[in-house]
């Protein structure tokens, strides 16, 4: 029987705290304000452990972006909007559940991937392209639905269902910088309901009238 | 007649130095991980030069989303959007105007603002306050086209022209922060596409039919 190392458990501890404590600290005051010495207080852990688990603050950032993938790709899997059985009521379900979280305080709502990418796309592309892996996964996701919603409807569409896909993952990262200029989350949820009528409008679907 | 001060040529230069420089490196890095020495040696001005304009680096901040809304306006004003007798007919152009320029480098066609909202909204709120003024104004430069294109193709809409011009402001932060994810100005263009489809389907104007 292998003998566990010593520190595993507390290892394993830490290194998720330290995740948790980035994706809590950046998404408040971004990357570059956010020190090293801060994680490691907000995590409880030491410096040493610290560079235990992660060689850098730019390794610490990109696992960061892996680790928001990772949770969020869970938390997406697991939500409601998949339930309806035609694939455009699924796509319109992915919008409004969107819509639906976009609530509480700004830094909890708004998207650590989005927040980092905007910071640092140009200083740490490592960090650039995991949050473009996250972002662009997440896009891939809505893909099949939007593809069998265009069949469904025999729409003589001259766009692509990976391009509508992006579309909704600007619109959501559009909302939140509005948001936070303004200070106030409906802002946000004003772009979630126009995202909302241009689905609508393109699938020929009229329904629920939105507000804004 | 007024002994000019001994200063007051070097002085506004350097000021307009400094707040090009912010521009310019903000845009590249982030506010955070901009220096106040380093904009003395872009802009070539000394430390005490730069706390005579700015007490501090926040108020450099402020004046550098001010300096940006007052920039961009005269520069969105002369633009040749306003050209059209239709009001929607420049609505529209406004949307392939941004689509046009959308073009070089990357920290070359994104937005300070926008950029400083997502990473101090909630360290910085002087500044955040400055960038929204920013945001928000230019929108409102495009409800007068709006609200006309309304009245003249009288729409039953749901929607107001306040919340559409938003909206036009929220795809294209959104489209900087995918292109800059993706490192590819193609992203943006794409969602200037699905905005200018999503216009033409809420005027019940189709017509120039867009690639995507």
């Amino acid at each position: 029987m292998p003998r566990p190392s010593k520190h595993s458990p507390e290892r394993g501890d830490a290194r998720t705290r330290l995740l948790e404590a980035a994706r809590d600290i950046i998404r408040t005051k971004g990357y570059a304000a956010t020190s090293v010495d801060e994680l490691c207080q907000a995590a409880e852990v030491t410096k040493g452990a610290f560079f235990h688990h992660f060689k850098s603050k730019e390794a610490l950032g990109v696992a960061a972006a892996e680790f928001w993938a990772e949770t969020t790709s869970a938390f997406f899997a697991a939500a409601p909007y998949h339930a309806p059985t035609d694939p455009l009521g699924r796509v319109l379900a992915y919008v409004a559940f969107r819509r639906s979280i976009i609530a509480g305080a700004i830094p909890d709502f708004t998207c650590l991937v989005g927040t980092m990418a905007e910071e640092v796309y140009a200083t740490a592309p490592a960090i650039r392209d995991a949050c473009a892996a996250s972002v662009f996964g997440h896009a891939a996701t809505l893909e099949a639905d939007i593809e069998a919603a265009m069949r469904d409807r025999g729409t003589d569409a001259r766009w692509t269902a990976a391009s509508l896909a992006r579309h909704t993952q600007c619109v959501l990262q559009g909302a939140f910088v509005l948001a936070k200029a303004g200070n106030n989350a409906e802002l946000a949820r004003e772009s979630l309901d126009h995202l909302d009528r241009y689905i609508r409008l393109l699938f020929n679907c009229p329904g629920k009238e939105t507000r804004t």
